[in-house]
């Protein structure tokens, strides 16, 4: 077999991390042919040989003898333009980009057009093992629930194992490098939902992932969360939910909670996790670190092995959009924090409201009043469909007792 | 492409989701041709079309229209024999049969010079999912540490969570059906060192699987030792550890306790997990049932999905015997639990032997007097190597004031 020649363009962390596995690991299948940066002076962690480097990128794109074209770029425009361009050269890509894959669309469309393979394991690192073999198996994935964002997940275990605040635990997820360029696309969910948008395209074989996924964030977490969550036996997460229906699919990004002693509640620091349900009811659960220089390169190999091997590949192929089931239609357990004042009569108030909109409690835990004006109330539901609570909390937050927001969590179970 | 044609030898519970699947499904790739059975009048959980159904196993291993033998029969020398006469006659092999591929030289060697292909996948149920990936990635696996077993692991964590007995716990499993046909061979950890010598093999590239490994299963655990493990912030789990050398492996199957919070800790019922580091550090986990009808069939139906799209498969390609290291040289940390006269002095005669060979104690707790006679102490160590912790326990274990053996179990730190 006659090695594929690949063209790595970027030589940031992840691109460090596969040039580095391409020149040391001697795979026989692949053979690192050219590396295209944009800044060729910048000082690099090792040395290549600099008849490799160059930096035009037209010149890689036409180059006949360039079979694979690995983006490690980063950004958009520059990325999608390479992309296109290379498809139309005649190339094979594997990218780690969400951003460009979560819109994949015109890059997918092209490469069907020219029957061309784009491998994007990259852009779902964690998981990437398991929904690779899932996809391609005899039980189709039915059901996912997956912790998709290590700097999530690092400020959460760590407010909750160590009691440290939020904002430290960023400064030091973002210290250690897990965070994204922008912390808000990590904190506010959108690194997750890209994830998703890009798995519940693979999940549901098509490209035409959906453009917007109802997504929620961890901003509002609070320690009193994760301390009434502890004291309930539950640990809070950020997971992004995929369950397919009959013609559509229910997709959702927001925190939970999760029962202590399961797997989701075990995965620590900057791990990712994915729970799967295939159509005959086995589950399966990986973790695996889901950002780094090494893992994102490892998952880039793969697919430059797959393409290398001609083995078949996970690509979507139908073209299908996605219908999405409205949120409030789904049927779960909640944990509910209402902040009130500390007088008689408040939660009779309150369960009256519940009770008129046949909301059952599990248990509801008044907590010592932590200023003179008002207390925290804890209450847990069994199930219930969330457009009925949302419609209590409405009239519940209107009461003249009721003096903040009430804090509403969705209980995994 | 030609769907490939496949024979089904057995029609147990795994030859029946494999059938099931195979006629329900309708994967192109994939036609059922035969299904030879010893019983043909056995009643069958859904109606096979019976032209399909033959006893004759010769006819089936001469048919030049099968491609692939499924071999699901259980036992050894009646499926060794189709096994080998299947590949004489030109058919690629799917087996789930841990007996034989655990001693794979002989199948192995045989495909390998017919240029047959033998799907094993069905071996490590629990597993193969992340296996098959990095057997074939560019981060080679360094270390790997599983529950392999779904009887000990229904065992363990029922005996912990419900306080049950070990014999009650064993006949709850066996009732559910987890426990091999003999169940010494799960609860001594067999079935567990088999799966090892499996993966061994798999992560060493070699189908000279070692002919033995050294294993301790969990018939003496007792509800002591969950219960004392619990109070120090470990569950005990049966697991297989692989660990490669330089030239060499250290290889063995015994329960261990992990610490709480840990991905191993949460592994609950007949689950089986494991956890795989690569020679570039990342660390990996899977959680999937280990056995089960529907588990194991998928498993078999991806091997057979791979030989139809002529996908790179996972079949060991050297011949090379696995040096063992011995576990003496293991260098880990212990929970020791002595049986002792309840009297001054005792720990001190203890502590002075554990002392002159060097061994640290990271903690020491004695129990309350069980019975009039004796007392138990349980002793953590800091690093040690085990022969030198086997050494001291030899000469502990003769004193006075000692009235039973010591009990050793490993710390995975």
């Amino acid at each position: 077999m006659k090695a594929k020649r690949v063209a790595v363009a970027g030589f940031g962390n992840v691109g460090k991390g596969v040039i580095e596995i391409l020149l040391q690991k001697q795979i026989p299948e692949l053979k690192l042919a050219k590396i295209v940066v944009k800044h060729p002076d910048k000082s690099r962690p090792f040395n290549v040989d600099p008849e490799l480097v160059t930096t035009d990128f037209a010149r890689v794109v036409h180059d006949p003898e360039i079979d694979i074209v690995v983006e490690v770029m980063g950004g958009v425009e520059d990325a999608r333009s390479l992309i296109l361009d290379a498809l139309q050269n005649g190339k094979d890509i594997v990218t780690a980009n969400k951003a460009i894959i979560a819109r994949g669309n015109e890059v997918f469309s092209l490469a069907a057009k020219l029957g061309r393979t784009i491998g994007f394991r990259g852009t779902f690192v964690g998981c990437n093992t398991l929904i690779h073999d899932l996809s391609l198996s005899a039980g189709r994935i039915r059901r996912m629930c997956a912790i998709l964002n290590g700097t999530c997940n690092y400020i959460l275990s760590h407010m909750s194992r160590r009691g440290i605040p939020f904002e430290q635990a960023l400064k030091e997820a973002q210290e250690q490098g897990y965070a994204e360029a922008d912390a808000s696309d990590d904190i506010d969910g959108i690194d997750t939902a890209r994830k998703i948008q890009i798995l519940s395209g693979v999940i549901n074989n098509t490209f035409n992932m959906p453009p917007d996924v109802p997504c929620e964030g961890i901003r509002e977490i609070t320690m009193q969360d994760i301390q009434y969550g502890r004291e309930l036996g539950y640990a809070i997460k950020l997971v992004g939910i995929v369950e397919k229906g009959k013609d559509s699919a229910t997709i959702f990004v927001r925190p939970v909670l999760v029962p202590h002693g399961s797997l989701l509640a075990s995965v620590e620091d900057a791990n990712n996790a994915i729970e799967l349900e295939d159509d005959l009811g086995v589950v399966s659960a990986l973790v695996a670190p889901g950002a780094g220089t090494y893992p994102t390169a490892v998952a880039i190999i793969n697919d430059l092995l797959d393409i290398a091997h001609g083995d078949t590949f996970m690509m979507p192929t139908s073209n299908t959009p996605i219908v999405l089931n409205d949120t409030g239609d789904i049927e779960t357990r909640y944990y509910l924090r209402l902040t009130v004042i500390d007088q008689p009569g408040v939660l009779a108030q309150i369960t009256r409201i519940l009770g008129d909109h046949n909301i059952s409690l599990a248990s509801i835990i008044q907590k010592e009043a932590v200023s003179a004006k008002s207390v925290s109330v804890i209450v847990t539901t069994y199930l219930v469909r969330e457009k009925e609570l949302r419609a209590a909390l409405q009239q519940i937050d209107l009461l003249e007792v009721v003096k903040a927001k009430t804090r509403i969590i969705q209980i995994l179970a």
